[in-house]
């Protein structure tokens, strides 16, 4: 038999509100939270362990447990209506949420399966649906992993996951300082192709088949200083509009998806 | 001189509301407002004709009125801070919005500057969002027109405005239904490449130089089956993620821009 709470006033359920909507409390932890039963198959096949799973009352528990494979030292919890509500993100509840632990996210932590690898770093992405829509790239693509600099948005976000529907899961994701990253390149002997909004050199004249990552600035002032001075190379989407403004997803896609031409040829 | 209101009972402001909040009141009036200084200069420089402009009683008048080239027969009325922000979109006003007759927007307004246009068409996308970010892939590429099928969303709504961020008046825009859209591509030898979830044939394969339309279905059900089955062709991005679940800008900027490269080679 599992335990079922019904007050909000109890200390689990006031941590739990606590995961959902601070940064701090999830890095203190190391656990996080993943609403959906999809959401939660994905990280299971991403080797997230979890540690408990919340079900409201007003789902088929037996049902629910049947289709997602829990490993038996998952403590289950039913909630309460009430009580669901407050940690459910989506107003379309599920009924399912799980509390996960997180995976260490430093750079030596990467493996890569070729020695060509294709990596997506950004830097600095800040709105979630930005690093949803990279991410859900980034799966599409199969790239090796996305590296992010100077992180301001934690992944575990619930916005990043839900943006990304998944693909946080599915990507190997490191995160770094941009020296980090540019120590960590050098080693690995990749280059470095950074995405300027002025370059000499057109995205389609770059040979993306050796062992590179592609580096993507903010929207507001593109790639810091630090990166451009340093990579292999700086590229250019050339633009021929009258304002020449494209989402940084956008940006990313046409690039990645560039290299997997030129990969395929 | 100039009139100033400072009535939120003003009728003038009452329908100004109903403006911004209503595609039924923009319809019949074939009005809609335009918030923002670059805003409304795009709108001037996209041939869009300005009824009224109004101002925030915060800014100088005279000075704003310089930078834009009004024409003079634009009715200029200042409103008070209160009023103004009844009216404004944004939280961070710029105490400037233009009431503007809205294009026809029929297929047979469209001009191609030559007689291989490259057009985009996108079937009742919904998101303001995501029609603003293929406005400003359109925008980028520089392609000669965007035709949306069975509109479900108006684009002088001002979320399509904004996140366009003035793309919606630098690119050729027409709405009609997929029926009038494929009589309108045949009777000018247009082929249409339908974005399929599942085809034989992957993009790169396709010959994107010849006049042609790219056509993008929604993310949550694809292409209509009465374009699936009329198009020259239907194409693919090959994926090979887990989720393989991309965002419909993110894919149509794919798409066109693998168009641009093949047309610069």
């Amino acid at each position: 038999m599992h335990k079922k709470i019904e007050s909000l006033q109890n200390p689990l359920i006031k941590q739990l509100i606590k995961l959902k909507d601070k940064s701090r409390e999830r890095k203190k932890t190391g656990l996080f939270l993943i609403e959906g039963a999809r959401e939660i198959s994905l990280a299971l096949l991403g080797d997230y362990r979890l540690k408990t799973l919340l079900l409201s009352e007003e789902v088929d528990i037996t049902s629910q447990l049947d289709s997602l494979n829990i490993a038996s030292d998952v403590e289950i919890i039913e909630l309460s209506k009430e009580v669901y509500k407050k940690i459910a993100y989506r107003e379309s509840t599920e009924g399912l949420i799980a509390v996960a632990y997180s995976l260490p996210l430093d750079l030596n932590t990467l493996t890569f399966k070729t020695d060509t690898p294709l990596i997506l770093i950004a830097e600095a992405p800040e709105k979630p649906g930005n690093i949803g829509a990279l991410l859900r790239t980034a799966d599409a693509a199969n790239i090796d992993a996305v590296i992010i600099a100077n992180p301001k948005t934690d992944i575990y976000n619930q916005n990043v996951v839900r943006s990304s529907v998944g693909c946080v899961f599915t990507t190997q994701i490191a995160m770094a300082s941009t020296r980090e990253i540019l120590t960590f390149l050098k080693e690995k002997n990749i280059a470095v192709f950074g995405a300027a909004l002025t370059a000499s050199v057109p995205y389609t004249k770059v040979d993306f088949k050796q062992a590179c990552a592609i580096v993507m600035g903010t929207e507001a002032t593109g790639l810091s200083d630090e990166f451009l001075e340093n990579t292999t190379k700086n590229i250019l989407i050339p633009m021929r509009g009258k304002i020449d403004s494209m989402n940084v997803s956008v940006s990313a896609a046409i690039l990645i998806f560039e290299a997997t031409r030129q990969r395929n040829l």
